[in-house]
């Protein structure tokens, strides 16, 4: 089954997406999760969404959840990993299956960690976001691993095979456990340094020299989702239809850019649903030409 | 006074703007009408505005007046007849007075040129500027679209998914390439007739029995209103962050280009406000910057 679009995320830009797109009778698939987004239902209360008036995170998530399912939205909860262009149609990587679609629209938000100063001039200069990926490279040298949650410490693990000094530095409360080769430093990182390739990992606590720093964060930022995808930053390029650099792929809400602001996010959900849509239009009028002229 | 915001345009684009810039107490004068805007009070049900499903448009209206003045949002009924933008404030001439302000957004909507002579009285009884957006309303019916250019065939194919009988009526040279379930009319309108709901499309040839006209025209240019500004056909020319071509200058909603739907407009209003505060305070920080030079 080829859907005419697959949305990511169950924000307020990917429901207002999706009931859009149902409105226009649209076959759509949506991931995401059924609380909607956490950023919303963990919200304070919301002042300035046009409509309703100070509401709470909680309300605000159930009120645009009993929207979409009443127009017929399903949630599909499973992570998508990837998603590549194969040009006339989207593959999605997901958890478990692979799906299929004409059109993508990415609404799955930001990564709320913004990145070190050097991170992005050093990246693939010793900064990198994968440290099974490249522990080979870092045999008899000195790696610095930056976990976000306990899952990452694996990654640490998997380095200090390699690595002739392995640092795990965790961002996060619960007790490490990582294999004896492993030094855990409780230390906050504030930028990564050197030259044209990393020298040391800045702490608040001090300097440590290494030759690798593998960040280690949550989601994935947009370029890593969608290989290929112009992005800036945490955000995706796009123009005023939330158009993205793919033809075919389109993104709303926080991850197409500032301001970080529900109502907006929303307003692009439905732009960017009606810019999909125009866009199949057009591929199948120019399809009809083509075998017209034949 | 002062205003740090003057805001043009009581839809949601302008009621969304003045609520968000509220909430970061900016000074700010609203200019429009206490019933919102036409469009909104006078459309049928909305469908996809997310969080307020299936509401009709006179409710609508009344719901985002209630906010907006929940926050202490007034409305001027005065016409804004023209913006000059003087270096570091814009005039705004009204009908009555002049007023001065720091920023302003445009949130007038398109205003459709030349009306049929009964099409405002029946406007959202019959009459709509939107065939997608109507089109669920009309199964069964019998509609009339009128297209002035070729990209409003596919309304015309739209509707004629919903209604027993859609005729279209090219109001240019060009072949039309409809469905073939769309009846194409090469006539002249004249006039919308009915008593309390359109019954009839009268054209120099003849009447044509209809529960429905769409009347999907180009409208006028907003340069007129701004001088100087740059715009694109009934448009202004914003990027992303609404901004349009004259700085502290910015456009949200229907005139700053399509889709023309009641959320995203609401979104780029909020959007509009969020970057006329941040103007504001980058021309402060550079004032103060040039201060503590001399």
């Amino acid at each position: 089954m080829v859907y005419d679009i697959a949305i990511i995320g169950t924000g307020p830009a990917g429901l207002e997406a999706a009931i859009t797109a149902k409105v226009r009778n649209m076959n759509i698939i949506v991931f995401g999760s059924k609380k909607s987004s956490g950023k919303v239902f963990k919200a304070h209360t919301i002042l300035n969404y046009l409509g309703l008036p100070e509401i709470p995170g909680d309300r605000m998530a159930k009120t645009f959840l009993d929207h979409a399912a009443s127009m017929g939205v399903e949630i599909t909860e499973e992570q998508i990993t990837a998603v590549y262009a194969m040009g006339d149609t989207f593959a999605l990587q997901g958890a478990v299956n692979m799906y299929e679609a004409k059109t993508v629209i990415l609404a799955t938000g930001v990564v709320a960690a913004k990145p070190y100063p050097n991170e992005d001039r050093l990246l693939g200069r010793g900064v990198s976001y994968c440290a099974t990926c490249d522990a080979a490279l870092y045999k008899g040298k000195t790696a610095v691993v930056i976990g976000s949650s306990a899952k990452e410490e694996p990654e640490a693990d998997f380095m200090s095979e390699y690595a002739a000094k392995t640092y795990y530095i965790p961002l996060y409360k619960e007790e490490v456990h990582c294999r004896p080769e492993v030094e855990v430093l409780h230390v906050t990182p504030v930028d990564v340094l050197g030259e044209n390739k990393v020298e040391k990992l800045l702490t608040k606590e001090g300097e440590i020299e290494t030759d690798g720093v593998f960040i280690l964060r949550e989601a994935v930022a947009p370029g890593q989702l969608v290989p290929g995808l112009e992005t800036e930053g945490p955000h995706v390029v796009v123009d005023i239809h939330m158009a993205a650099s793919i033809p075919g792929c389109y993104a709303a809400g926080d991850i197409a850019g500032t301001p970080y602001q529900y109502i907006k996010a929303a307003g692009q959900g439905n732009t960017a649903a009606l810019s999909a849509i125009t866009y199949m239009q057009q591929k199948e009028a120019e399809r009809r030409r083509e075998e017209a002229k034949q």
